[in-house]
């Protein structure tokens, strides 16, 4: 419920029409307009892959050519149909799709996803200005146009047209996407797809002629299955009211944003892609800052960001590091020095503990080195005193996982000692197969687990960072 | 053949005895002291490797309580056997190290790997002494102590005692490591096994007792297999000395080296895990800088600048982006402009012949955004320009691998592109396991691959900065 303020060429339309996001993003009955039985048509990849997705609602398809594609009745016209529907895919030429949106509002039809390109982004301004007015006439909620459109996992909802051998589509979880960029969001949930890490939404919105950022966000911050936001924006549509929603999102959930198009060159080029203004980047950046955003430096990031946030908050700053090899060990305290954390310490009574349990050739410290030759049982020991010390606020957990020593039950002393605590636990490990495959299980577990020792700091920092914002900004509210 | 400075306790000695590196690294026969039966020993471990790994030479175990291990006849002592032995493997406790050692000089032994921890890292420096001291009076090429030993892939001899199921071993390739930290090589190692890249050398040098990161450098300068060196490094031995070595080595090959313990907590835990003392990390930047190194800046840049160095390096700064995802290329420009490279264009006539093949969608210019319909031809068309176009210093192609339109085959349209140039070109794509398989077709046929499109211009930056340094160097030369 909310009113739109909409810029039009011929000046500035203020309307009071309920435009809901629910409609869109929760729809009870879908009908995909622009179906085919081609298979090389997108308009068939996304019959497909709604079907395939398993899709909760009613669907339908739309085309004047078919009687029925992939066993699912078409329809001549959106208005032939009987039945009530909630929201349109439409895969069909630009050209046509205004005809189609307006079918769609007589219909009743209260959400649009519009998959078609060939709008602002190549000059059609005239032909997007038309989507807005007839999104405002009726009232709908439209995601696009050029976009990969949306995924809702709970409801088994894939409108995404590439397809799944070459896709992977992750399973349900608590990370939500926003991207203005399909190519770069489809990259993301390949990615996310091979890991053993969820997602909840994901949106592809294009050139967000209807429905922006802002929108989007405040969507996803009323939306209970969304724990973390990860965005990709190219340009903003309502600075000011980006900001808002951003300041107001962070005080619930963490917000990891990359902005592209940062450059003057680049700015250009975001033009041409989804017809964006980019804007100043210094001025975007610390408007991210004051909003509680944490702010990514480059694609790597997002994801890499986004997991620290599947374990607990760190409460300070001080980082205890486990390690069975030194030199990562060396790494991770470099790290802590330049991203400015701590180093926690065990007390006197606990150290003379620990040095009573285990080898004289064992490095009690931080980096605490249990070395080469350990068993799980070093681990084991060392991780039930960091749990419980008081001067510990995260714990990074390395583990060298070629060595002969350790056997595949180390992770299951790992995930107990991140269950028995309130104190984040990431997991560092790198290498082949049988690596990934510990990694994986750390994953299902809920434990966020990097590749370098580096990055495990990296992103404890901006964990604590967005903890401090988000504590200030809520005293200031 | 060089003469040697040996700093000790007691003061400095000046020996001439002929110590070389090459009797460590590609002996004809090895024998392993403390081969073991009992599998869960370090020296079973090796021994088993050295047959897995198919070592061309002789191979002899010592250990006094076994006949026989693994089908390898086993004597009481090193003494006993009566065949040339050009290295020894020793992994004993530390304190029965020095006496292996010394007779291993009395047979003529001229390399041993010595495998076993316990010295100046755990404050037994007069142990460590002594292993100087014998390998001084005998001439002993001494790898170690406190080290995980060597790979040399064309030799199949693999002395590292991790099990091969839990770390790949590479395949043979242009690229070799030292490095002080097992734990950081191994892990290297096994992410390289998993890649179509392969290695020519591993060293794993640990305490640097006898033969240091000076030594091992000047080796790889002149070894004809390694075309590419990486290092990770804690602390140096001989400042100067490595410094010249390393100016020498640019002028011939490039050296992408990774420093740990640059902060001042760090340095403490490198102390006590290689007993190095880690120095003033600014000055070593500086030096590495004016050597010609390139500098990496953490674990998983040690691997992605490496990779860049098996393409053809830049001329120039002028960099060209073709993309099928407009996001993507977002972002490439954006680094571009951050890492001070430049826009390639292509010339007027060029551009007026692209737009008659090209559909009217597709976005001309750079990033060359050939949209996400796009087929394997349009890949090819653009291509075929670039290699051409003087303008163009080095080519990026991302390919979002996941969209319907483009098959398999479109790798061998840039495999057919990069074999057809002297520019270097370089591929972006990130996914799951069908991404990942194109990527590792691509690397196959020597294409860098990489992640995101600021990945891939931050190390075509390095490679271009290498290449002016060298010609700089070159030219004072």
């Amino acid at each position: 419920m909310q009113w739109t303020f909409v810029l039009l060429d011929k000046g500035v339309f203020m309307v009071n029409k309920k435009i809901n996001v629910k409609n869109v993003m929760e729809p009870k009955s879908i009908a995909v307009i622009g179906a085919s039985k081609n298979p090389s048509k997108i308009g068939h990849a996304i019959l497909k892959n709604m079907l395939i997705s398993g899709y909760i609602g009613k669907l339908y398809a739309v085309n004047p050519s078919s009687d029925e594609i992939l066993g699912v009745k078409c329809y001549n016209s959106i208005l032939e149909i009987k039945h009530k529907i909630d929201c349109a895919i439409i895969s069909i030429p630009a050209k046509l799709v205004p005809q189609a949106l307006e079918e769609c509002g007589k219909k009743g039809i209260k959400g649009a996803i519009i998959i078609s390109g060939g709008f602002r982004e190549v000059g059609e301004v005239e032909l997007e200005n038309q989507i807005v007015e007839i999104s405002e006439k009726y009232g709908i909620a439209v995601i696009g146009p050029n976009c990969l459109g949306i995924v809702n996992v709970e409801k088994h909802l894939d409108s995404i047209f590439l397809p799944t051998y070459k896709m992977k589509r992750p399973q349900a979880g608590k990370i939500s996407f926003i991207t203005q960029s399909g190519a770069v969001g489809s990259t993301l949930i390949d990615l996310i797809g091979e890991s053993n890490i969820g997602i909840s939404k994901f949106i592809s919105y294009g050139n967000a002629a209807v429905l922006n950022e802002a929108d989007l966000i405040e969507y996803l911050r009323e939306d209970k299955q969304t724990e973390i936001i990860v965005m990709y924006v190219e340009g903003v549509k309502q600075g000011r009211r980006f900001y808002e929603e951003l300041k107001k999102t962070t005080l619930k959930k963490p917000v990891i944003l990359l902005k592209a198009g940062k450059g003057t060159l680049a700015s250009k080029a975001a033009a041409s892609h989804t017809g964006s203004l980019a804007g100043d980047s210094k001025v975007f950046s610390s408007m991210l800052k004051q909003a509680g955003v944490i702010e990514a430096q480059g694609l790597e990031e997002l994801f890499d960001i986004s997991k620290i946030f599947l374990t607990r908050l760190p409460k300070g700053k001080n980082v205890f590091v486990l390690t069975n090899g030194g030199g990562s060990g060396v790494l991770a305290i470099d790290a802590i020095e330049s991203y400015k954390m701590k180093l926690a310490s065990f007390d006197k009574k606990t150290i003379n503990k620990l040095k009573k349990k285990l080898p004289s050739h064992v490095v009690v410290g931080n980096p605490f080195d249990v070395t080469g030759d350990s068993g799980n049982d070093r681990y084991r020991i060392v991780l039930e005193e960091a749990v419980k010390e008081p001067h510990i606020d995260a714990i990074i957990v390395i583990t060298l996982f070629q060595t002969a020593g350790l056997n595949a039950e180390v992770v299951h002393d790992i995930i107990n000692a991140s269950n028995s605590t309130d104190k984040p636990l990431v997991a560092v490990a790198a290498g082949g197969a049988y690596t990934k495959l510990q990694l994986s299980i750390l994953e299902s577990y809920g434990i966020p687990t990097y590749e370098s020792p580096t990055q495990a700091v990296y992103v404890l920092s901006k964990a604590y960072w967005y903890k401090r914002k988000r504590d200030m900004n809520v005293r200031i509210k």
